[in-house]
């Protein structure tokens, strides 16, 4: 019933963005169109990963989830660097980080938890993902901050770029732990409840070809959404830092949402918790160091300074994340901590 | 023995008080005569509590104590902010979290500790209490406080009213999460080792009038306690800050003080942290907004921004508190630990 | 083999430093010479160690080795006191607790995790061990920062005298916990491995004693070495932070390098852990308090402020090893994260 709906949305959506960017329609009109079929296009998106994490476990499935996600932020981003936006695309990565772990990491750990009084996931996992957290935010974000508070610019940049290659070769060596070299190591501790033996929605080559169809679609209504934001913005009152940190955030990880909330509510947390987290620590430790870098051949270089609200708020989410998450348990409440937390933030920069 | 030196303490004592309001004592004498007398009091308040503890139950007792010791704050706080002394309500908010963490906490695990090897309490509880204490001092005092360095007035007092009543909204939520949906959720991990079946020392009808009595007592004196800080602080040569956050904290938690150290000597740890932390966590999340959301019909509206050392302080004792016991298990090294703390705490307030 | 080779490398680099002091050698000659000695006679530190720690078990073992290892730094930092380089004093400080717990520890980590897929250590110590890094570090390092910062000189030197015998009493009161009141109490949760009943290579006696020579060699080579800093700093471009923070770290600390690395490399984590945080500890805890004291009869009193980039690199280091290390578990990815987060505030200070 409700798939088929969002089935119509996109259906209909899509062409409607490709008019209304040949028409010129009124930015308001465009952000509305553009919002929907994006929240539609990532229930697809949920829909399809769901599909290849019955095939493939939850490990993988919340990596492709997180991958896919991200690589329409990645996109939207580099088009923002050629603009010069820098402080656009330092905001709208604040804001993923934010939205993952609080907006998302809290919808699922509430609605899951309305349904299910004590839910369970890997505690390795979250132990593993936690000291990356603290690495990547506050160790590989906040070290740049105080340093190039007395450094000159240049000298600012050439620290960022050594922070970057760190933080990428670090991510790739966690790919390799996890996937090849502790693959299934600390599995044996969790009681396998998998004797129910789902039946996947979608065969695997149609669910990737649909995550792979729905990934260039939702890049595309992203790049036209984008582009309302500032006559949106100045309409409704927003800064250009609320709307990097907080719109951009909820309609950029729209997919994520979704497809987490869709796991939390199956009881599935490992999945739910990967991609909130795994989504988070891509941004963090892939996305930002990249775009650092590719930064280098735009007009303007960007430092991986942040400033001092969006870093305060970064970390002190972290903090709260794994406080919450760190025994391997959830409940409703634990996740309303979450978005009273996100809602706070949000209240923050929407005054500053 | 000691009982029947406490309860002529309090039949001196509270009339003495009386007398010396009347008489226009000097402060110094005022000082000391309030000081005995809340103390002596409080040792009421801690028999009352226990007796309500055994029939209760260790949550809903711990509740209990946690209202009524600062029920007292949230009195002579009020007082305050009709003066115009946000200031000092703001210093002595701090000075009770850092007091009830820190010199309760630590009073607690060090005398428990040197009577009993090792101590545990409810490890659930402990994490529960981790997320919110983490929640209301690193987000909600932090957001506020940096956010507000580059906002007018104006816009700061919005922020503190949209905070204030989330924290409220949560504080709430946590209560009714521990009391109804969660209720003896997590209880089943513990071995039960309430064989013993102690017996109250008052009825349930007795040791509520007591503790009603006593509440009420204790307000009147520690509001005459008040009015002499500033005579007694100029004879000393104490700060405003230091009398707001040490001496307040001292005498104004003096109640908590001895019922949590009475209940960590009985090896029933689980009441003591309940009593330390819950405390804790009523004046951050629920003293603290009310008061922010009162003072807007005062003549000086409160911010929720504490100054730079109070919140520092503050957050590094959730962090150093967090890291001590949420291993749900207690010795007197650690309470040295969370004691030494205080102390240097101290040190910094009185110097500052 | 490899032993033969620092044995001869030891009975040749010590009396060539005494010909090299004498014939005034340049400065880089003399670096060389005097790191590779030291690195050799760490080698033997290392071996006595192994030997005394199998003779008088882990605790033990770990404890003495953090001694003698800090022994050199506490008599270099004594002679630079003394000639008033209180900024260097305080940077070798940061180098050790950084060097100690992200290199150290991270080798350990990573070199033993790549022998053995998981590696455990004692979880009690390492939560015993984290509450002291936050005491130390977070609180007792970042409150005199923070509250310094609006009191005058006299007032500051007042307070780090205060906090720092608050620290050297903790610190003794904790040795009186580990190995008096609370000796073996939580050793009977892990099981006991080591029915193996390895040989130690030296007898007691014979490893004291090579234990004591070498640590006046050491001693006697690294003030050598410390007269060389500046000269080579200016012919390599290096500030005296960066000399301070890694190079006088890294060599200085080479003895605790090799032992740690030893022990982690033979599965022996407990040790590895005791010496890398243990000695952390001592340096935070112990030898900067110490420092502190002993500068009053100098010509310049040291306060116990750290500049903003030293406090910030330190307290994430301690945030970023014990959310690595407290489940106490440790593999390769772990160690390569904390060598990642040295590297970051290597390049950081190399910058600064």
């Amino acid at each position: 019933m409700i798939n088929r709906i969002f089935t119509i949305l996109v259906f209909v959506g899509v062409p409607l963005t490709v008019v209304a960017s040949i028409m010129h329609w009124s930015s308001i009109t465009m952000f509305v169109i553009c919002s929907v079929t994006i929240i539609a296009i990532s229930s697809f998106m949920g829909r399809a990963t769901e599909s290849l994490a019955i095939v493939s476990g939850p490990r993988i499935g919340g990596l492709l989830n997180a991958t896919f996600g991200n690589a329409v932020e990645l996109i939207i981003s580099i088009f923002a660097l050629q603009a010069g936006l820098i402080g656009v695309v330092l905001a709208s990565l604040t804001g993923s980080v934010l939205g993952n772990l609080l907006l998302v990491g809290g919808l699922s750990f509430f609605l899951g938890g309305v349904k299910f009084k004590r839910q369970k996931f890997s505690i390795h996992d979250a132990r593993h993902n936690s000291g990356l957290l603290v690495f990547a935010v506050i160790v590989a974000f906040v070290i740049p901050e105080i340093f190039s508070m007395s450094m000159n610019e240049e000298k600012t940049l050439q620290m960022s770029v050594g922070i970057s290659i760190i933080m990428i070769v670090l991510y790739l060596a966690g790919l390799f732990f996890k996937l090849v070299t502790h693959r299934g190591v600390y599995v044996h501790d969790e009681p396998t409840l998998d004797g129910e033996h789902e039946e996947p929605e979608w065969s695997k080559k149609k669910a990737l070809g649909i995550l792979l169809l729905s990934t260039i679609a939702v890049a595309y209504v992203s790049e036209n959404l984008v582009h309302t934001f500032e006559a949106v913005g100045e309409q409704f009152g927003w800064s250009e830092l609320f709307i990097g940190v907080i719109i951009v955030a909820i309609v950029g990880n729209a997919a994520e949402h979704s497809s987490a909330i869709l796991m939390a509510m199956k009881n599935k947390m490992d999945v739910a918790v990967e991609i909130a987290i795994g989504s988070t620590l891509q941004i963090a430790m892939f996305v930002a160091p990249v775009l650092v870098l590719i930064s280098l051949f735009m007009p303007t270089a960007m430092p991986l300074v942040f400033t001092v609200p969006e870093l305060v708020a970064m970390a002190t989410a972290v903090l709260l994340t794994i406080s919450v998450s760190n025994d391997g348990e959830s409940n409703w409440f634990e996740g309303l901590t979450l978005l009273a937390a996100y809602l706070i933030m949000g209240i923050g920069f929407y005054l500053l």
